[in-house]
């Protein structure tokens, strides 16, 4: 490690909280960390590349939450309180105004979340970001994919699609990723893909709640397909209940918009999947979130997600390089 | 994700074994880990880039190896029992026979130390493999960087400086890293470089017995440096007692092996001090884990790491496209 590579850390590293459970943080060999009795760990990684998980002129603050933002979804979608992280980030040069801004957005949503660095590394190379999230839940508790059954409900936060028409009009060149938008819807759509929000209080309601859940990374009928596979059922979906944002269907109306919902991915919703007398708990779950909790179809036997009208196409989503 | 991506990582997941405390494994949003009841945990994370921590042209094997390698060495330099890792794979290109040969690498250490992989995630990209390891360890009997005690004696396991005395030849020529050698003194040097053994055992044989222990990565002069810093202690070696092997002393000569011993990274021994008055346990565990295990040295009061002849120059080791 070069004294660049080691002052970064430094840099990065003076800028985490304290957190009781947190015996040692950053500084020795590993760090030591105290997990609450009765409780399980749940861990997950996520990498984010330059120029394939986010536009190469994407802000440092941007990248710094996102990179954040993608692992606490999918502790969001466990059900878990988060609570601790690592970050192993890859640089092309020793910035000192990067690394801050990117501090900045990464320590905003992390401060909000209550989940703390404790280790890490910088190294030389083409900018990637990868985190290690842990959170903890009640053992025994955790949202999984494999629990939907055949006659619950299939439910959806917020608004889909948001992101890939983002992502589509950042393409054409008729958004800005760098900077606000003068127009709000606009700006609406480009900071659901800059700066996507996850649903961590939602996952922590549907404790108890939901059967299975997944976070809308992949689009959501791959998502969906995958609690259908771990589930061993199928889903039907409603098209017409499709949540889609008003800046969505202004900006590509309401069939492009649709399709949006259905295939792209990165709005970092969740979905999830419930008993029917569970609608008036979740719905007042809606109302103590302000977030819109959307009933878009239900669990059946069989295989796969199918919508009322056609059979939908190959499921999923690419990256945007490979579009 | 690609269906590309997804079947690397689904044919590295599938080598991973068993656990018992691995509630959900692979496959989720988020794997979901039952930690042991008083015990804490210990997590560290490291980068290995290609072309910077490791020669390009190391075998596949090798780099899988290494990659775990160097995160048990921190876990072990903690004093930790190896529960669980998560691996975060960058690779150029979709080559299946790179990623089994990289994957017998990995999970023959991993298995030797009931290690299990719970997630992670390929991306395409220059290669780089991030590894987050955790581990378990009695709650309050972590071996750390802060608790050296002015009398301790210092020691190191194995032989030190044998890896940079293998990089060098390499840089020079004199050493081919992608396969064994015929003389079996550089085959030795060799898998010094491309294959280091973390400490594991020693770790733990050394909870309760040591005062303070670090891993020998950045060479025994920073390493042992931050255990005085983190101590507020100084340390004396003594450069007659550094434990060199003979392939080094036979490839460079006893100064340049010395040499190498102070200031050489990548070797991946333990550095720990420890009162006087455990020398023959110490000594027992030398013996029953059939690794030499050498006193070099003492903790008096003061700063830094001086030695018995002149004050030593700077400190640390740069990696080699540094040097």
């Amino acid at each position: 490690m070069s004294l660049a590579e080691f002052s970064l850390i430094e840099r990065i590293a003076a800028r985490t909280r304290a957190r009781a459970d947190v015996v040692l943080g950053i500084g020795d060999d590993a760090a030591l960390l105290q997990p609450r009795a009765g409780e399980q760990l749940v861990v997950t990684a996520d990498t984010l590349n330059s120029g394939v998980h986010f536009p190469a002129e994407t802000p440092a603050y941007d990248i710094g939450w996102k990179t954040l933002a993608v692992n606490l979804s999918d502790l969001a979608s466990m059900g878990a309180r988060p609570s601790w992280c690592v970050l192993a980030l890859s640089l092309p040069g020793a910035d000192p105004a990067w690394v801050d801004a990117f501090a900045d957005g990464f320590f905003a949503l992390a401060d909000a979340h209550d989940i703390v660095l404790i280790g890490g590394d910088t190294t030389r190379g083409p900018l990637s970001l990868s985190v290690t999230a842990m959170g903890q839940v009640a053992a025994g508790t955790a949202l999984r994919r494999d629990g939907a059954q055949v006659g619950d409900d299939v439910w959806v936060s917020g608004t889909l699609g948001d992101a890939a028409v983002a992502l589509r009009a950042w393409q054409g060149g008729t958004l800005d990723i760098r900077a606000a938008a003068d127009d709000a819807q606009v700006e609406t759509l480009r900071l659901r893909l800059a700066r996507p929000t996850p649903r961590v209080a939602l996952g922590r309601a549907l404790v108890g709640l939901a059967h299975a859940a997944v976070d809308v990374s992949d689009g959501l009928l791959a998502d969906l397909g995958h609690i259908c596979e771990r589930s061993g059922v199928a889903a039907r979906l409603d098209l017409d209940r499709l949540p889609v944002s008003a800046a969505a269907r202004a900006r590509v109306g309401q069939t492009h918009a649709r399709e949006a919902a259905l295939r792209g991915g990165d709005d970092y919703e969740l979905c999830f999947t419930a008993a029917a007398t569970q609608r008036a708990a979740i719905e007042a779950v809606a109302l103590r979130l302000a977030l819109p909790l959307t009933r878009i179809g239900e669990v059946v036997a069989g295989q796969g997600v199918t919508t009322g009208s056609d059979t939908p196409g190959p499921q999923g989503y690419e990256h945007f390089t490979e579009l």
